[in-house]
């Protein structure tokens, strides 16, 4: 725990239009707290006693079925937000975030947030744009699954973790995190043995490269021709 | 074109935590327009001119992928907010939205929405528990469809609607707008052929009563079963 500085978040989403001293008084309030990799931030239908900022790693979002299946919701890449389910009014996380990386995200109690935002309505503003968005890419999820064959699937998905945590290295673009091919399958609503069956396809083309936990597109173009429907 | 009466709105989420004179001042900034049956109020893509809150009727919003292939969003039941795109940080439409029946709602121009937020700040919090709910229901959707087979998707789907926007008549839960097979396949991601299959099914079996257009559920209980998977 200790206070942290401006100038690390000053540019985030988040706090747009807010005063560096508003800034400053908002940081007094928050935690810093590191989640080793593997461990989880918070658990699904726990009380949702804190919101956070991820300031480094990458957090997987899960959400279980009570028959114990598993769907990946999202990856949480630095600058985000998270875990405001106490902000859209629900009292417990809808999901699970695990740390798939060495992580540290600041953390506010839920309960500070009505003061927070009637103090500085910015916040509200900025948080609206990022759920807002968030629904945006919940409803393109569904309307890929209702009308796109799964290798279109696939490829939306891939595209979407390169452009969210892609870094670009000389042979592609390496998705900038550890990532296997379940959480792929758990992204798209299909099967393990589906997505590797398409991976390898693609790995056979050169269109990506594989490792243990590791993405690399190597082609991107051709990739966005597959998620498009044309390339077969 | 005229002005609404308080207390015609005064009990909607949206509204809550304002001043009866507030209201009074964003009402008169609205407009209340007719939108006749099949008529479209926004159109995808459109620049997002305005945001809405539908008094009376029922609306169905649609995304049309690029492909020509068209999924059902949600449909809007009075009371709701929507077209709030430009509050989500958008600037065009991401849907198209039609009247199912002859509807009426109240329009403001989104360039407003800046100077009401900042004014009244329980605006932003009430709009952002609702796209938070919408974002709830939308990820929802992404489990029932990456881990459900399709007869559990129809019948949460169903559930969904009667619980949204159910009549109590004799004989069970009337969905209480028109609705069509195809609307339902578009809902859950499977083809009008499916859907049909699953409703004849279930007819027979005395769980659903269909017509034209109309969807009335006889056994609430049992479809639950079904869409929990515990009954075949």
């Amino acid at each position: 725990m200790s206070t942290v500085d401006r100038s690390l978040v000053k540019n985030l989403p988040l706090f747009a239009g807010l005063a560096p001293a508003d800034l400053d008084e908002m940081l007094q309030e928050a935690q810093s707290i590191r989640y080793p990799k593997g461990s989880s931030v918070f658990q699904q239908d726990e009380e949702a006693h804190s919101f956070f900022v991820l300031l480094h790693g990458h957090l997987r979002v899960m959400k279980l079925t009570p028959d114990g299946q598993q769907v990946v919701v999202r990856f949480v890449t630095p600058g985000e937000m998270f875990g405001i389910a106490m902000a859209m009014g629900r009292a417990t996380y809808p999901a699970t975030a695990m740390a798939v990386v060495d992580s540290i995200a600041l953390v506010w109690p839920s309960t500070i947030w009505p003061r927070l935002i009637a103090k500085h309505p910015a916040l509200a503003v900025n948080t609206l744009q990022t759920v807002g968005s968030r629904l945006q890419d919940a409803h393109t999820r569904v309307v890929e699954m209702s009308t796109e064959q799964v290798e279109r699937r696939v490829a939306h998905a891939l595209l979407r973790l390169a452009q969210q945590a892609g870094r670009k290295v000389e042979a592609g673009v390496q998705i900038d995190f550890p990532i296997s091919r379940q959480d792929v399958a758990e992204m798209t609503g299909t099967t393990l043995h589906t997505v590797s069956r398409i991976l390898s396809a693609w790995e056979e083309q050169g269109l990506v490269e594989g490792g243990r936990q590791r993405i690399m597109i190597r082609e991107p173009h051709k990739l966005l021709l597959i998620a498009e429907g044309t390339l077969d």
